[in-house]
């Protein structure tokens, strides 16, 4: 299979080509690649005041050519190197500051031949424009004006490292007008993939560009310069960055979740998806997209398809969603995604719910007869408001014509929906414990009662996690249809990451440690072993730390300190989960103890914001991931590491085990049995044919159903059926076996797939 | 004087009265102070079954009342706690984390009996919403409709307290509707002054709100409930900070600076203004406010005033001009304030004219023809697109009477606005170097006499520093006035900030040293002597490290080291200023050398990002503070310092020395006398009853002529001559002497007022 890794080259620092490394050590070979590489860039140069008198040079064609101005600092970038005694010659940098770029292009005529290209950089730190250049690109005559997106595309990608490495800058986002988008195709891509900087593409419309592009009403003068376009387009950018320097969320009209703030940031195209999946699953892919794009209903062509869920961002389902939106609009299908209004009191009783019908919450807990009024009228009103004259109006032809929902706050839509003539989809992503269900009078049968009454008895079709416990006994079994969640090779929370980035994350990652004066962890002067999951009771954080101690009272009387492993323990921190911070002090208080006393420095305790790099980092740099859960679900994070090559050692536990192939791409323990975990990470440690055998198999091992592209087609093969009519009744089998029969694509040996019986 | 530290009361932890101290040791104490002081507030719990099973209690009237659900961590309070040996009572907290919460409140009827009040409490992280409450304040029958203002107030604040100290929290901005503010009249001042919360007020026409509030189209269905709206609260001001955690700045139509989001911001209000300057100085005010506002102009009452600088951010002209425009908006005086449109590479051609005009720039550098084009058509350019049918319009009546040019970048729309039949007022804030211009065919001479010409020569009034040589000879005396630079007492630089406050700030200082590998700063484990400036060639660094250098010589035989004082050199750090870094690291090195051996570490060496409160944070707690500058205009850190109660050690330089009161609010030594500096220090640091002696002067040492009620005064006198078609010949005199002999307000000796003659 290829594997996504296939399309970008892993380089030490940056995926360069080899004479643009961009190592901090070769500042001088990359100032003097840039001249090699480009036909008029004057060698950089440290002094002030040659800079400055180069100022405003007039080029022949009147522009004023111009360089950057800001100075890095020397010192600065001594105190940030650690001196690595074993690699001297590649210095690892603590942190990286992040900054922001906008640019802009005077781009030639298509197919027109053209002397030079000017470019106007402009660099903004989060509070002020710091820098700025304008430089122009001459062009032998004997070049193909074909060539020129090429040109424009290396150039800017040298730019940028070249900055980031004069400055120790890490760029986070960078912006250009769409023309320069639509003329560059692979700029998005390669700037998303190689330097992991998030590109906002602005239509040329929106760039009358004021101060802050906010006024675009009296829009007299000339149309702005190169470097004034750029200008603005940094501070535009800055403006989608929230206070805690990840990029905002984005809600339109209707609730409509503005997924990559409506287009705005463009990371990957079709060409990167269909590098990421077997041929097996594009060519189904293909397939399915054509059919439901020609499929008229209505009078018209294409299905078009409304997903419901509770929230745009925090946890798995808001994650798959982004993803899949994503896709699917480059696919050109038509799939929008809403939301109701944030109520917190009506979050807090499905939180419950949610809790209830898990089995963890409280015993005494219950759905009362108020909290019901409350929660129903809640989800009334956001209809009323926003979808009873859109999406899931009944008296017009509704706006869609299949719904997925997908969180138990929205079953009261289903109702509403069939009413209008829509096709319902009910996806329950909760472990549901129906045997606590079955028990006449249990909380458990009290709000599944309520949730199955008010909408889930409705929809076409009931989706589950690939566990047969999590489906009550009421459903019938003829419409349960089985998917595991998904996640996406080619988002943050998977790419691969430079070297460059690397410094970034882990110095970020560090940093919050130090904020909370946490250990310390030592990467890369020492390996790591991690899980990263939430704090919770399931996830089996205490024999994580048994099984580390175990790994400990082999090795310490046997390796020297450089080689012995510490421990992460890092999840995001849903700092609305009351569960979360018990357990994340109780494993503060467990690691207290006189048992951890030699080693508890070396156990790295850490509740994480919402970066998806940064836990990709995290997972990354790894040797080993565990997964000690003693229930679970179908659980990402484990698919995810074994597709980043690392042997992940988990328990024999719910749908983890279809996820590892015991002895091929980890080990599967007994839950409990933290002895033969530890036994399993020490031999990972110790036997380096053993870890790579095992690393390798890993890298190719996961199944493109837990891809965007494969959950993609599962989804695409549910519509192509409701749309043309024809019931979908799984009985209980994998919907993507299903679509795959319909299409006829046979399952080849080259592919991976989850074991079907279990 | 009263000084403005009259109207908050400090306390250990945060200025409440006693029985709800905050400190963090008293967590219990204010739970309960909590439940005495409100009538039906159950006691806080830890047990996370008790919150659960308490979650939505349906009160007596039908709203369900809900507690705050989030359970602190008890070991992160462990972790983040630094043992202070002596201080045991007052335990130091490394580190709050930032947060924003939004506040509904179901208000009364005016003056009508209610039996209770209740409010909606949302908590936002930056991320997510993460917590909410819903209380209710049972109102006994005896309670005077008038108290309830106080009461809510009193709740509010208790409430950010109460949580702050539970979860080490560091609420930095709050959002609650007008209808509150209008209620409630001190709680903004009480926010911004005794919480350091910034209090963001959003219309009520603005909340029909959706979810992220952008949306005010189809709002059927009810009115949001308390805690929804409170929520969308919190979600709407996190989109006001960027992404390094600071408010953004906002331009309006026409690139008008939309001060405080446009007044979305309510910090304080005319009484705290009234408080914080002499009571000659407020009979001034309310007189020139009065005489301006019955002015009649082409038949309107009321004089209109625009103010025309470079930028809207960063540099001093930027701080007082928010801090003027704020004031007058209160005053109800029509003043605006336009920038023009950002173009780096002119804003790089007027950096050097800026340099060269103060003579630090390369000689070889000069002002050339091809720049002096671009410079004139990017300001024609924003002319036409912004003021030209605006406030500059010369057809129509034009939308101003009078305009300040404020900044060289914009004086040639002086002749536009003279053609208008506005009267110009130009400040030049630069230190300029008119012995310079004087020589023919100088670089100086070539920028001014450009500027000059295009602009300068036209203004009615030239406003300069109060530094005689700052002024060229060809501007006519009669138009030349005094004006120092201003400061502002109530806004994040000055305002006296608590103690928690204080853990918050330092703890970001701190990380930022981290972040960059600085030095460690102990406090509060050891004293320290700082200076705060930019890294300018000007600025005496090496003076302040020779003066350190023999202080410690002096004290390191003598005295244990938890005595002996920690020095910071810190500055904004404009990282678009060329000779910042090279500066910086001229001063890293120079304790790197062998001079500095054994007492580098000790020194911490700083760029800080433009955070008002981190700066403000820094000079509170420092013990002495140097100003070594060799050549000065007027530095307001040095008032700002002194008004603090810091003894401030400065050379006798430039305006420095009108600020600087030998002997009574800290020393002048002369320019290159680092060993005099030393033994001030010495002396500061031993003598106990010198310090407090200079510190208590100091405290109430400093000229309303410093503060921007003082600076407003010297403005709205030249306003109201102008307006009255009286010429303002100042002659070299200071401003503010000619607005109180005008007013007829004679000096008393009670108040303070810098030397004019020196």
């Amino acid at each position: 299979m290829p594997s996504t890794k296939a399309i970008w080259a892993r380089s030490p620092y940056l995926a360069v080509p080899h004479h643009e490394n961009m190592s901090s050590t070769s500042v001088n070979s990359v100032a003097s690649a840039n001249s090699e590489y480009f036909d008029n860039t004057t060698p950089a140069s440290d002094e002030y005041s040659k800079r400055i008198s180069e100022t405003s040079t007039p080029a022949e064609d009147g522009i004023i050519e111009t360089d950057f101005a800001s100075i890095p600092s020397s010192t600065l970038k001594d105190q940030l190197q650690l001196p690595l005694p074993k690699f001297k010659h590649e210095p690892w940098i603590h942190s990286l500051t992040p900054m922001f770029m906008g640019i802009d292009i005077q781009l030639p005529e298509k197919d027109a031949h053209t002397s030079s290209i000017t470019f106007g950089f402009s660099i903004h730190d989060g509070y002020y424009s710091t820098d700025f250049a304008i430089k122009t690109r001459n062009i032998s005559k004997d070049t193909d004006p074909s060539e020129y997106p090429l040109l424009i595309t290396e150039r800017i990608l040298l730019e940028i490292k070249t900055y980031s490495s004069e400055h120790l800058f890490k760029f986070v986002a960078v912006a250009f007008p769409q023309r320069v988008q639509k003329f560059c195709p692979r700029l998005c891509a390669r700037l998303w993939l190689e330097l992991d900087v998030l590109p906002f593409v602005f239509k040329d419309a929106a760039l009358s560009g004021g101060h802050d592009g906010d006024e675009s009403e009296d829009s007299v003068g000339a149309a702005p310069s190169c470097d004034e376009l750029a200008d603005s387009l940094a501070r535009k950018i800055v403006m989608f960055f929230g206070p805690k320097g990840l990029p905002r969320i984005s809600i339109g009209y209707r609730n409509k979740v503005e997924v990559d703030n409506g287009g705005l940031i463009h990371m990957v195209d079709l060409r990167e998806y269909q590098a990421s999946c077997s041929p097996e699953t594009w060519e189904c892919m293909m397939r399915l997209v054509h059919e439901l794009k020609i499929t008229r209903i209505c009078g018209r062509n294409g299905v078009r398809i409304g997903f419901f869920s509770a929230t745009p961002q925090g946890g798995g389902v808001a994650l798959m969603r982004h993803a899949l939106i994503r896709l699917f609009k480059l696919l050109d299908i038509q799939a929008t995604w809403y939301v109701p209004k944030p109520n917190p009191s009506v979050f807090r009783i499905t939180k419950n719910n949610h809790n209830i019908i898990q089995g963890v919450a409280d015993p005494s807990l219950r759905l009362t007869d108020p909290q019901k009024e409350h929660f129903s009228k809640w989800i009334e009103s956001n209809f009323e408001r926003y979808w009873a004259t859109g999406p899931l109006d009944s008296e017009k032809p509704p706006g869609i014509d299949i719904a997925v929902m997908d969180d138990p706050q929205v079953v009261a839509l289903i109702p509403k929906a069939k009413a209008a003539g829509i096709k319902v989809i009910y996806r329950s992503h909760i472990e549901v414990r129906s045997d606590l269900i079955k028990q006449k009078g249990s909380p458990q049968e009290g709000v599944w009662d309520y949730l199955w009454d008010v909408g889930i008895k409705d929809a076409e079709v009931f989706i589950s996690h690939p566990v047969r416990g999590f489906v009550p006994d009421v459903v019938d079994r003829e419409k349960v249809g089985l998917m595991g969640a998904a996640t996406d090779w080619l988002d943050g929370l998977n790419k691969d990451l430079s070297r460059w980035d690397t410094f970034y994350y882990m110095g970020e990652f560090k940093k919050q440690c130090e904020e909370v004066k946490a250990n310390k962890l030592v990467y890369p002067m020492r390996p790591y072993i991690c899980q990263i999951a939430r704090f919770d009771p399931s996830k089996g954080i205490p024999d994580v730390l048994e099984s580390y101690k175990k790994l400990r009272e082999m090795m310490d009387y046997e390796l020297p300190l450089r080689k012995i492993p510490q421990l992460v323990i890092a999840g995001h921190g849903a700092i609305d989960d009351p569960d979360g911070m018990i357990v994340y002090d109780e494993t503060i208080k467990m690691i207290a103890t006189e048992d951890y006393d030699t080693i508890s420095s070396d156990i790295i305790i850490m509740r994480l914001g919402p970066s998806d790099q940064l836990l990709n980092c995290i997972l990354s740099n790894a040797t080993v991931v565990l997964q000690l859960s003693h229930r679970e679900g179908f659980e990402v994070k484990v698919s995810e590491a074994i597709h980043k090559g690392k042997p992940m050692i988990a328990y024999r536990a719910g749908g983890i085990q279809l996820q590892v192939e015991d002895t091929r791409n980890g080990y599967l323990c007994e839950v409990g049995d933290t002895q033969t975990v530890a036994d399993r990470m020490y031999e990972l440690m110790m036997d380096g044919d053993k870890y790579k055998e095992l690393s390798d198999y890993a890298k190719t091992s996961v199944s493109d159903e837990v891809h965007t592209v494969g959950n993609a087609l599962a989804w695409l093969y549910m519509f192509n059926e409701l749309s043309h009519n024809r019931e979908v009744k799984p009985n209980g089998r994998f919907v993507y076996d299903m679509m795959r029969e319909s299409i006829g694509v046979r399952w080849k040996d080259t592919e991976n797939r989850f074991p079907r019986n279990f």
